[in-house]
């Protein structure tokens, strides 16, 4: 992503959009581990990586609408900075790369957004995420900080969704090294294996691929616990292993893909079963994605499709499109179908969902359905997940049984011979294209038999 | 660290030795990555562990001297957390195994501060090194919240810094992974490699330790640039690796080492001589361990060697002594002799280096010496790293010589010639024992001869 090209270009359009008024777009600092010198990796805000391109702590852009003008906020690094990082370009240097004219020392940045909320003139804000932005903005504004802006969220979501060239090119580069990550674990699962290991081995493939993870591995042989961030567990003969794991890029654009196969060489034939349900819905979602379809609409599709494989498989009964209606598949599959992806692999999560993934229409209110991020018509441009599942997860079953809950279309009984199956998921990257959606970076094993021929 | 006898009793011994009021331990939270739900993983705050063991995030614990009273705040996960986190225990299983009898939830905090705060009795903080918790701290008590208590301050470090058999053994565990990091390091490096394949690698042996990495990762051809976390260069012939990396396991102890070794399968006689040059001023140090003795002073013991040693070389001359009491050797190593380990790899470094690593004294401001983090007489029981390094810094040396910095003790012709050279670092950790100190871990190569046949 070279020049300060892209980045005016954004800036510009993102001024188009907004009427008037201060922009402020506070970059991210160090995030200390157990002190304040030992850091997790650096991780910029996405919105002000896209809108500066600037990949360093301590930095804050602000766009005046009104004066036309542009400042970045940092501070160059001193002498003793030297001996422990080395030289690191200058702040005027991130300018020029950024295409911005002025900067200003860190400090001022305070005084600065004060002098703006004094001229009564509107001050927009992103939502903060992290807790030393809310208190920068506390610090500086007091509690009469302004909420976060509505009309710079939507100015900065309607950007960002839609992904140039250069950008699916990146994030092809990102899957690409996801679906490695995916295929050496395939080929390296084995029962008496920790899931440690696992995950390991795919953290290395993706820091060797010049960045890093996108998001906290799930590598797990407890694949019914949809975030299981534990690794404490051996594979044993019998079992399913889940990986949803992915790649994020030098430049920061994420990777998103899960896979799940036997621990064994070959899958059960109710392994193979309940995988063979969840392709279908699978293939089904992808073959619906194309501009103009509502991903709400597609999610149901998935989940009417996942919810005939289980009634041919004698876990429902009933009509399958009520079943679906009253939200009795989501004992199964309790989340949504997918979600957007891009800089961040949850993209935009941190400007709302509900203005982003939702575009401010409200959210059903329905267990499972809740939890779908993305419930838009889709538009050429945009990157998104499908990643349907099935999931068996006692604690719900049990409790959903107790209260009498879905008896006309779950057979409770039948559900007992699963107790310890897990979970199963597909999940694959796709681009929206003029006419349909292409599948991100290489192929990765999809089928029983491919899975299987990738696990020999 | 099982059962909740240890954390009872470290609690009791803390009472005692701060006489009256209330002590916050404010655990940590998650630290999100991008967006509020994508977190880097958890680490729990260092003494809030040694205290209660409790590991997981959104907890508080207040001893209450005057009550004698033990109080921990934190929510019970609910039915929505069940499905994406798993069954998880309860607030009262966590207190039951610190052996705290109170619980609140995590929201009555506040109050209960307040409450403190109003009653005039003396609320005792640790430094807050998150921003969290500043947040969380500002938001309780107003401005006008206290000071953090230089009186818990020491309670805590006086507890935390000699380490009992059972945190020995932790520790113990975390550098064998630590040196397995290391030897696979050394067996897999070869021209042509790019570091960040190396980082890879050793951060999944890290992993698959059961635990992570201690610290950011350094493995790098770029030694001379001393916390180098960038990963982007390939290992040419002719070049040194410099790896300083350590796993933390599962109980968060650490571990902390350095290597230095040829790209190629044999040091060049120049890499040799001053790997020679520095392991001289290591074995000095590790010679001089022993209680009473002052870790100040074999920082100086350890520089005077290394001055010697590059005298010998051509690269200082004039009186050793005169030298490194002026400062003359920080051109080569600008850095402190080690510091004490534990939960965290510069343990208590959050509580602060004036109170703990240098008890209240003075701290030097002469360059180089201004970095030692322990400055202290040494006792049994303390775990501290011996790592010193010799480093070319190009930029630092063009200044000096501009300046005319040390002219009588530095020869800038003959540095010349080291141009591009890196930078060269031992480290290993120690225990120190009644009457000497002990290397904690297995072995790690150390001679030249060692190095090469690692690397063979």
């Amino acid at each position: 992503m070279p020049g300060s090209q892209p980045f005016a270009e954004r800036r510009n359009r993102l001024k188009a959009q907004v009427a008037s008024g201060i922009l402020l777009l506070l970059g991210n600092e160090e995030s200390p581990m157990n002190y304040a010198d030992n850091t997790f990796p650096f991780r910029q805000d996405s919105s002000f990586l896209y809108f500066t391109g600037v990949d360093r702590p301590g930095f804050a852009a602000v766009l005046d609408l009104d004066e036309d003008s542009a400042t970045l906020f940092g501070d160059d690094r001193t002498l003793d900075d030297l001996v422990w990082t080395g030289p690191q370009p200058g702040v005027r240097d991130l300018a020029d790369a950024a295409g911005i004219a002025r900067t200003a020392p860190a400090s001022a940045l305070k005084e600065h957004l004060c002098r703006a909320q004094a001229s009564g003139r509107p001050l927009h804000l992103l939502p903060p995420y992290r807790a030393e932005h809310r208190l920068r903005i506390l610090e500086a504004l007091g509690p009469g900080a302004p909420q976060p802006s509505a009309a710079f969220i939507r100015a900065v979501a309607e950007l960002r969704i839609r992904k140039s060239p250069a950008e699916i090119e990146e994030i092809e580069r990102a899957v690409a090294t996801s679906v490695r990550m995916h295929l050496e674990a395939m080929a390296m699962a084995r029962p008496g294996m920790r899931e440690a290991e696992i995950m390991g081995r795919v953290t290395e493939i993706a820091l060797a691929g010049g960045g890093g993870l996108s998001f906290p591995v799930i590598a797990t042989v407890r694949g019914g616990v949809l975030h299981n961030h534990h690794y404490g567990n051996t594979l044993e003969s019998g079992q399913l292993f889940l990986l949803d794991a992915g790649a994020e890029t030098a430049a920061h654009y994420a990777g998103d893909l899960s896979s799940t196969f036997p621990v064994d060489r070959a899958f059960t034939p109710r392994q193979r079963d309940i995988h063979d349900v969840v392709l279908a819905a699978f293939l089904a979602a992808e073959g619906a994605l194309r501009p103009g379809a509502d991903f709400k609409d597609i999610h149901l599709l998935a989940c009417r499709t996942l919810a005939a494989g289980l009634k041919d498989l004698g876990l429902m009964k009933g009509d399958v499109a009520d079943a679906v209606d009253q939200g009795a598949h989501a004992l199964f599959f309790p989340c949504g179908l997918g979600h957007l992806m891009g800089l961040d692999v949850h993209d935009m999560e941190n400007l709302g969902e509900g203005l982003v993934g939702h575009e401010g229409r409200p959210r059903s209110t329905q267990f499972g359905l809740k939890s779908l991020r993305l419930a838009r018509p889709l538009q050429e441009g945009f990157v998104l997940t499908v990643e349907p599942g099935v999931y068996f997860i006692p604690e719900l079953a049990r409790r959903w049984r107790s209260e009498g809950r879905f008896t006309d279309f779950i057979d409770y009984e039948a559900l007992e011979a699963y107790e310890g199956f897990g979970g199963l998921r597909i999940e694959e990257d796709f681009l929206v294209t003029a006419t349909g959606a292409r599948r991100l970076g290489p192929p990765k094993p999809r089928t029983a038999l491919e899975i299987e021929a990738a696990r020999a």
